[in-house]
Protein backbone atom coordinates (compact mmCIF):
# COMPACT_ATOMS: atom_id res chain seq x y z
CA UNK A 1 0.00 0.00 0.00
CA UNK A 2 1.58 3.39 -0.41
CA UNK A 3 1.58 5.78 1.90
CA UNK A 4 -1.72 7.45 2.56
CA UNK A 5 -2.27 10.94 1.82
CA UNK A 6 -5.03 12.95 4.38
CA UNK A 7 -5.93 16.24 3.00
CA UNK A 8 -2.46 16.34 0.84
CA UNK A 9 -0.51 15.45 4.05
CA UNK A 10 1.12 11.87 4.66
CA UNK A 11 -0.48 10.07 7.09
CA UNK A 12 3.29 9.67 9.10
CA UNK A 13 3.24 13.39 9.18
CA UNK A 14 -0.06 13.83 10.06
CA UNK A 15 0.16 11.31 13.02
CA UNK A 16 3.29 13.73 14.22
CA UNK A 17 1.38 16.96 14.13
CA UNK A 18 -1.66 14.69 15.89
CA UNK A 19 0.32 13.73 18.65
CA UNK A 20 1.52 17.72 18.99
CA UNK A 21 -1.63 18.98 19.22
CA UNK A 22 -3.70 16.72 20.54
CA UNK A 23 -1.35 14.81 22.86
CA UNK A 24 -1.80 11.67 21.47
CA UNK A 25 -2.55 9.47 18.63
CA UNK A 26 -5.94 9.39 17.91
CA UNK A 27 -8.59 7.13 15.67
CA UNK A 28 -10.99 9.68 16.10
CA UNK A 29 -9.11 12.60 14.29
CA UNK A 30 -7.27 10.10 11.97
CA UNK A 31 -11.09 8.97 10.79
CA UNK A 32 -11.66 13.17 10.94
CA UNK A 33 -9.26 13.55 8.53
CA UNK A 34 -10.61 11.09 5.98
CA UNK A 35 -13.83 12.89 6.44
CA UNK A 36 -12.60 16.01 6.28
CA UNK A 37 -10.98 14.90 2.96
CA UNK A 38 -13.97 13.91 1.42
CA UNK A 39 -15.88 16.83 2.55
CA UNK A 40 -13.11 19.43 1.06
CA UNK A 41 -12.79 17.64 -2.45
CA UNK A 42 -16.33 17.96 -2.82
CA UNK A 43 -16.88 21.49 -1.38
CA UNK A 44 -13.73 22.22 -4.17
CA UNK A 45 -11.31 25.48 -3.62
CA UNK A 46 -13.12 28.68 -2.17
CA UNK A 47 -10.86 31.36 0.28
CA UNK A 48 -14.30 31.40 2.81
CA UNK A 49 -14.15 27.99 3.71
CA UNK A 50 -15.76 27.52 7.35
CA UNK A 51 -16.39 24.01 9.32
CA UNK A 52 -18.89 22.96 11.64
CA UNK A 53 -18.43 19.81 14.01
CA UNK A 54 -21.33 18.34 16.03
CA UNK A 55 -19.78 16.75 18.81
CA UNK A 56 -16.97 18.51 21.00
CA UNK A 57 -14.98 15.32 20.49
CA UNK A 58 -11.76 14.91 18.27
CA UNK A 59 -13.46 16.21 14.99
CA UNK A 60 -12.67 19.92 16.37
CA UNK A 61 -8.85 19.42 16.06
CA UNK A 62 -9.16 17.50 13.02
CA UNK A 63 -10.34 20.96 11.81
CA UNK A 64 -8.13 22.98 13.32
CA UNK A 65 -5.01 20.72 11.90
CA UNK A 66 -6.02 20.26 8.57
CA UNK A 67 -7.88 23.31 7.80
CA UNK A 68 -7.37 27.48 8.39
CA UNK A 69 -10.33 26.89 10.19
CA UNK A 70 -10.05 27.58 14.23
CA UNK A 71 -12.37 27.89 17.49
CA UNK A 72 -10.95 31.26 18.09
CA UNK A 73 -10.86 32.83 14.45
CA UNK A 74 -14.20 32.03 14.18
CA UNK A 75 -14.40 29.77 11.03
CA UNK A 76 -14.97 26.39 13.08
CA UNK A 77 -18.26 26.37 14.91
CA UNK A 78 -18.85 23.45 17.25
CA UNK A 79 -22.00 21.64 18.28
CA UNK A 80 -21.95 19.96 21.57
CA UNK A 81 -24.40 17.10 20.12
CA UNK A 82 -22.10 14.08 20.38
CA UNK A 83 -22.71 13.38 16.43
CA UNK A 84 -19.53 12.19 14.90
CA UNK A 85 -20.95 14.24 11.88
CA UNK A 86 -19.06 17.67 9.96
CA UNK A 87 -20.10 20.10 7.15
CA UNK A 88 -17.49 21.79 5.38
CA UNK A 89 -19.04 25.20 3.72
CA UNK A 90 -18.44 28.48 1.80
CA UNK A 91 -19.81 30.90 3.83
CA UNK A 92 -20.08 33.18 1.04
CA UNK A 93 -22.48 30.61 -0.81
CA UNK A 94 -23.51 28.55 1.86
CA UNK A 95 -23.74 25.36 0.59
CA UNK A 96 -21.47 22.82 1.44
CA UNK A 97 -21.21 19.26 2.42
CA UNK A 98 -22.25 17.07 5.51
CA UNK A 99 -20.35 14.36 6.17
CA UNK A 100 -21.12 11.72 9.21
CA UNK A 101 -20.18 7.59 10.00
CA UNK A 102 -21.64 4.90 7.43
CA UNK A 103 -22.50 3.06 10.44
CA UNK A 104 -24.09 0.15 8.30
CA UNK A 105 -20.04 -0.52 7.51
CA UNK A 106 -18.60 -0.97 10.58
CA UNK A 107 -20.10 -4.74 11.32
CA UNK A 108 -17.18 -5.17 8.36
CA UNK A 109 -14.20 -3.55 10.69
CA UNK A 110 -14.28 -5.23 13.78
CA UNK A 111 -11.82 -2.90 15.59
CA UNK A 112 -13.33 0.32 14.72
CA UNK A 113 -16.53 -0.60 15.74
CA UNK A 114 -15.40 -1.71 18.48
CA UNK A 115 -13.48 1.96 19.05
CA UNK A 116 -16.76 3.94 18.24
CA UNK A 117 -19.06 1.61 20.34
CA UNK A 118 -16.74 2.18 23.47
CA UNK A 119 -15.26 5.89 22.35
CA UNK A 120 -17.36 6.97 25.50
CA UNK A 121 -15.77 5.17 28.10
CA UNK A 122 -12.85 6.12 29.92
CA UNK A 123 -9.91 4.44 30.50
CA UNK A 124 -10.13 2.21 27.27
CA UNK A 125 -6.97 2.43 25.15
CA UNK A 126 -7.88 0.50 21.90
CA UNK A 127 -4.41 -0.52 20.15
CA UNK A 128 -4.09 2.77 17.75
CA UNK A 129 -1.76 1.04 15.29
CA UNK A 130 -4.17 -1.40 14.30
CA UNK A 131 -6.81 0.33 14.61
CA UNK A 132 -5.25 2.93 12.05
CA UNK A 133 -4.35 0.15 9.62
CA UNK A 134 -8.14 -1.15 9.97
CA UNK A 135 -9.20 2.71 9.17
CA UNK A 136 -6.83 3.50 6.35
CA UNK A 137 -7.90 -0.03 4.59
CA UNK A 138 -11.53 0.96 5.25
CA UNK A 139 -11.34 4.39 4.14
CA UNK A 140 -14.37 6.01 2.27
CA UNK A 141 -16.19 3.40 2.87
CA UNK A 142 -16.48 4.68 6.70
CA UNK A 143 -17.96 7.47 5.69
CA UNK A 144 -21.26 9.01 3.99
CA UNK A 145 -21.50 12.33 2.52
CA UNK A 146 -24.00 14.70 1.07
CA UNK A 147 -23.97 18.34 -0.04
CA UNK A 148 -26.00 20.57 1.69
CA UNK A 149 -27.22 24.50 2.08
CA UNK A 150 -26.77 26.34 5.54
CA UNK A 151 -30.04 28.17 6.81
CA UNK A 152 -27.94 31.19 7.95
CA UNK A 153 -24.45 31.91 8.63
CA UNK A 154 -23.47 30.79 12.04
CA UNK A 155 -21.14 33.55 12.90
CA UNK A 156 -21.97 37.03 14.33
CA UNK A 157 -21.48 39.80 11.78
CA UNK A 158 -23.49 42.54 13.24
CA UNK A 159 -22.33 44.73 16.09
CA UNK A 160 -22.80 42.87 19.38
CA UNK A 161 -23.55 45.68 21.67
CA UNK A 162 -21.71 44.80 25.35
CA UNK A 163 -21.93 46.53 28.48
CA UNK A 164 -20.47 46.44 32.08
CA UNK A 165 -22.64 43.73 34.69
CA UNK A 166 -24.10 45.56 37.52
CA UNK A 167 -22.83 42.75 39.67
CA UNK A 168 -19.39 42.12 38.77
CA UNK A 169 -18.45 45.09 36.45
CA UNK A 170 -17.35 42.69 33.88
CA UNK A 171 -18.44 43.39 29.86
CA UNK A 172 -20.27 41.29 28.73
CA UNK A 173 -22.89 40.81 25.53
CA UNK A 174 -25.89 42.61 26.36
CA UNK A 175 -28.32 39.84 25.28
CA UNK A 176 -27.97 37.81 27.94
CA UNK A 177 -30.16 40.17 30.28
CA UNK A 178 -29.50 42.56 33.01
CA UNK A 179 -26.42 40.63 34.13
CA UNK A 180 -23.38 38.47 32.62
CA UNK A 181 -24.41 34.53 32.51
CA UNK A 182 -21.93 34.27 35.75
CA UNK A 183 -23.37 36.25 38.02
CA UNK A 184 -27.20 35.20 36.69
CA UNK A 185 -26.06 31.67 38.34
CA UNK A 186 -24.37 29.95 35.90
CA UNK A 187 -20.71 30.67 37.55
CA UNK A 188 -18.88 27.49 37.36
CA UNK A 189 -16.50 28.34 40.09
CA UNK A 190 -16.32 30.46 43.80
CA UNK A 191 -13.99 33.12 44.75
CA UNK A 192 -11.56 31.67 47.39
CA UNK A 193 -11.18 34.56 49.82
CA UNK A 194 -7.89 33.38 51.90
CA UNK A 195 -6.42 36.59 52.57
CA UNK A 196 -8.20 39.28 50.65
CA UNK A 197 -11.26 39.88 49.19
CA UNK A 198 -9.48 41.62 46.25
CA UNK A 199 -8.36 40.83 43.03
CA UNK A 200 -4.92 40.82 42.69
CA UNK A 201 -3.27 43.10 39.62
CA UNK A 202 0.37 43.93 39.48
CA UNK A 203 0.66 48.04 39.07
CA UNK B 1 13.01 46.40 26.34
CA UNK B 2 14.49 43.17 26.70
CA UNK B 3 12.55 40.41 24.33
CA UNK B 4 9.22 40.09 26.14
CA UNK B 5 8.70 36.17 27.05
CA UNK B 6 5.06 34.54 27.12
CA UNK B 7 4.43 31.45 28.29
CA UNK B 8 7.96 30.92 27.86
CA UNK B 9 8.32 31.49 24.47
CA UNK B 10 9.56 34.99 22.65
CA UNK B 11 7.37 37.59 21.56
CA UNK B 12 8.56 37.19 18.03
CA UNK B 13 7.98 33.08 17.85
CA UNK B 14 4.88 33.77 20.23
CA UNK B 15 3.30 35.65 17.40
CA UNK B 16 4.49 33.59 14.19
CA UNK B 17 2.97 30.55 15.87
CA UNK B 18 -0.05 33.11 16.39
CA UNK B 19 -0.27 34.22 12.31
CA UNK B 20 0.16 29.94 11.54
CA UNK B 21 -2.84 28.56 13.57
CA UNK B 22 -5.30 31.48 14.00
CA UNK B 23 -4.46 33.43 10.49
CA UNK B 24 -3.44 36.64 11.41
CA UNK B 25 -1.82 38.72 14.35
CA UNK B 26 -4.78 39.39 16.74
CA UNK B 27 -4.31 41.72 19.96
CA UNK B 28 -6.65 39.30 21.26
CA UNK B 29 -4.45 36.36 21.63
CA UNK B 30 -1.67 38.59 22.73
CA UNK B 31 -3.46 39.74 25.08
CA UNK B 32 -5.17 36.26 26.03
CA UNK B 33 -1.24 34.81 26.02
CA UNK B 34 -0.41 37.37 29.54
CA UNK B 35 -3.72 36.23 31.13
CA UNK B 36 -2.59 32.56 30.84
CA UNK B 37 1.15 33.61 31.61
CA UNK B 38 -0.66 34.75 35.10
CA UNK B 39 -2.88 32.05 35.76
CA UNK B 40 -0.05 28.83 34.67
CA UNK B 41 1.87 30.76 36.80
CA UNK B 42 -0.52 31.20 39.88
CA UNK B 43 -1.93 27.74 39.40
CA UNK B 44 2.01 26.19 39.33
CA UNK B 45 3.60 23.00 37.87
CA UNK B 46 0.67 20.24 37.34
CA UNK B 47 -0.04 17.34 35.11
CA UNK B 48 -3.71 17.98 35.32
CA UNK B 49 -4.00 21.38 33.21
CA UNK B 50 -7.52 22.43 32.41
CA UNK B 51 -8.52 25.93 30.76
CA UNK B 52 -12.08 27.01 30.70
CA UNK B 53 -12.11 30.35 28.51
CA UNK B 54 -15.65 32.21 28.66
CA UNK B 55 -15.55 33.72 25.19
CA UNK B 56 -15.54 31.62 21.85
CA UNK B 57 -13.21 34.50 20.30
CA UNK B 58 -9.49 34.70 20.34
CA UNK B 59 -8.81 32.96 23.72
CA UNK B 60 -9.58 29.48 22.82
CA UNK B 61 -6.81 29.54 20.22
CA UNK B 62 -4.16 31.33 22.75
CA UNK B 63 -4.86 28.52 25.11
CA UNK B 64 -4.55 25.96 22.20
CA UNK B 65 -1.39 27.53 20.95
CA UNK B 66 0.44 28.04 24.79
CA UNK B 67 -0.89 24.85 26.79
CA UNK B 68 -1.63 20.93 25.94
CA UNK B 69 -5.12 21.68 26.14
CA UNK B 70 -7.53 21.82 22.92
CA UNK B 71 -11.07 21.54 22.39
CA UNK B 72 -10.87 18.04 21.11
CA UNK B 73 -8.90 16.46 23.85
CA UNK B 74 -11.73 18.03 26.37
CA UNK B 75 -9.11 20.03 28.59
CA UNK B 76 -10.06 23.25 27.24
CA UNK B 77 -13.98 24.25 27.81
CA UNK B 78 -15.63 27.09 26.27
CA UNK B 79 -18.45 29.03 27.30
CA UNK B 80 -20.29 30.96 24.72
CA UNK B 81 -20.57 33.93 27.05
CA UNK B 82 -19.15 36.79 25.09
CA UNK B 83 -16.89 37.38 28.40
CA UNK B 84 -13.26 37.94 27.79
CA UNK B 85 -11.56 35.74 30.83
CA UNK B 86 -10.42 32.83 31.48
CA UNK B 87 -9.53 29.89 34.43
CA UNK B 88 -6.91 28.02 34.48
CA UNK B 89 -7.37 24.77 37.16
CA UNK B 90 -5.72 21.59 38.16
CA UNK B 91 -8.58 19.06 37.24
CA UNK B 92 -7.92 17.00 40.20
CA UNK B 93 -8.22 19.21 43.30
CA UNK B 94 -10.12 21.44 40.94
CA UNK B 95 -8.16 25.11 42.11
CA UNK B 96 -7.34 27.27 39.94
CA UNK B 97 -7.22 30.75 39.02
CA UNK B 98 -9.67 33.29 37.29
CA UNK B 99 -8.01 36.08 34.69
CA UNK B 100 -10.25 38.62 33.17
CA UNK B 101 -9.76 42.27 32.10
CA UNK B 102 -8.47 44.99 34.61
CA UNK B 103 -11.05 47.03 32.69
CA UNK B 104 -10.32 50.33 35.06
CA UNK B 105 -7.03 49.97 33.81
CA UNK B 106 -7.85 50.78 30.19
CA UNK B 107 -8.44 54.39 30.27
CA UNK B 108 -4.47 54.76 30.79
CA UNK B 109 -4.08 52.33 27.47
CA UNK B 110 -5.98 54.74 24.19
CA UNK B 111 -5.09 51.81 21.99
CA UNK B 112 -6.73 49.15 23.66
CA UNK B 113 -9.31 50.51 24.58
CA UNK B 114 -10.49 51.40 21.40
CA UNK B 115 -9.29 47.78 20.12
CA UNK B 116 -11.88 46.44 22.91
CA UNK B 117 -14.70 49.03 22.31
CA UNK B 118 -14.40 48.27 18.81
CA UNK B 119 -13.33 44.15 19.22
CA UNK B 120 -17.03 43.08 18.39
CA UNK B 121 -17.60 45.21 15.00
CA UNK B 122 -16.78 43.98 11.52
CA UNK B 123 -13.97 45.51 9.07
CA UNK B 124 -12.17 47.58 11.82
CA UNK B 125 -8.53 46.24 12.18
CA UNK B 126 -6.73 48.14 14.70
CA UNK B 127 -3.03 48.88 13.79
CA UNK B 128 -1.37 45.79 14.83
CA UNK B 129 2.05 46.59 15.95
CA UNK B 130 0.90 49.82 17.81
CA UNK B 131 -1.01 47.88 19.41
CA UNK B 132 0.79 45.07 20.57
CA UNK B 133 3.41 47.76 21.78
CA UNK B 134 1.09 49.55 24.22
CA UNK B 135 -0.15 45.77 25.36
CA UNK B 136 3.65 44.41 25.96
CA UNK B 137 4.32 47.67 28.14
CA UNK B 138 1.42 47.41 30.24
CA UNK B 139 1.46 43.70 30.62
CA UNK B 140 -0.39 42.46 34.02
CA UNK B 141 -1.86 46.01 34.46
CA UNK B 142 -4.38 45.19 31.85
CA UNK B 143 -5.44 41.68 34.18
CA UNK B 144 -6.84 41.06 37.30
CA UNK B 145 -6.81 37.50 38.66
CA UNK B 146 -8.19 35.44 41.57
CA UNK B 147 -7.79 32.10 43.04
CA UNK B 148 -10.21 30.15 42.63
CA UNK B 149 -12.38 26.79 42.67
CA UNK B 150 -14.49 24.76 40.52
CA UNK B 151 -18.04 23.64 41.83
CA UNK B 152 -17.10 20.30 39.79
CA UNK B 153 -14.86 18.64 36.87
CA UNK B 154 -16.54 20.41 33.30
CA UNK B 155 -15.78 17.15 31.26
CA UNK B 156 -17.64 13.84 31.36
CA UNK B 157 -15.53 11.32 33.06
CA UNK B 158 -18.63 8.34 32.94
CA UNK B 159 -20.25 7.05 29.80
CA UNK B 160 -22.87 8.28 27.55
CA UNK B 161 -25.33 6.02 26.99
CA UNK B 162 -25.59 6.62 22.79
CA UNK B 163 -28.34 5.03 20.14
CA UNK B 164 -29.02 5.74 17.00
CA UNK B 165 -31.83 8.24 16.00
CA UNK B 166 -34.94 7.13 14.59
CA UNK B 167 -35.33 9.53 12.13
CA UNK B 168 -32.00 9.86 10.70
CA UNK B 169 -30.26 6.70 11.90
CA UNK B 170 -27.30 7.94 13.15
CA UNK B 171 -25.48 7.87 16.84
CA UNK B 172 -26.29 10.36 19.47
CA UNK B 173 -26.24 10.43 23.38
CA UNK B 174 -29.49 9.56 24.65
CA UNK B 175 -30.03 11.78 26.88
CA UNK B 176 -31.30 14.25 24.25
CA UNK B 177 -34.38 12.60 24.06
CA UNK B 178 -35.96 9.94 21.93
CA UNK B 179 -34.25 11.93 18.70
CA UNK B 180 -31.48 13.48 17.84
CA UNK B 181 -30.72 16.87 18.18
CA UNK B 182 -30.94 17.25 14.75
CA UNK B 183 -33.79 15.80 13.83
CA UNK B 184 -35.82 17.51 17.21
CA UNK B 185 -35.25 20.50 14.87
CA UNK B 186 -31.89 22.06 15.39
CA UNK B 187 -30.48 21.57 12.23
CA UNK B 188 -28.88 24.08 10.29
CA UNK B 189 -28.89 23.24 7.10
CA UNK B 190 -30.85 21.00 4.71
CA UNK B 191 -29.49 18.53 2.46
CA UNK B 192 -29.78 19.06 -1.20
CA UNK B 193 -31.72 16.85 -3.45
CA UNK B 194 -30.32 17.26 -6.98
CA UNK B 195 -29.56 14.12 -8.49
CA UNK B 196 -30.56 11.75 -5.82
CA UNK B 197 -31.63 11.20 -2.20
CA UNK B 198 -29.18 8.90 -0.89
CA UNK B 199 -25.99 9.82 0.57
CA UNK B 200 -22.84 8.89 -1.28
CA UNK B 201 -20.52 6.78 -0.28
CA UNK B 202 -17.28 5.40 -1.95
CA UNK B 203 -17.30 1.44 -2.36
Amino acid sequence: MSEPVICGISYADFIIRVEEFHGYRSPGILLGGFMLDAALQDVGTTPYLNVVTETVVCLPDAVQLLTPCTVGNGFLQIFDWGKFALTAYDRMTLSGTRVWLNYDSLSRYGLIREWFERSDRTNEKPPFEELAQEILQAGRQLICYRPVRLHRALKDTQPVPTGRCSKCGEFYPLRHGSACPSCQGNAYYDYQTAGSQSARHDE
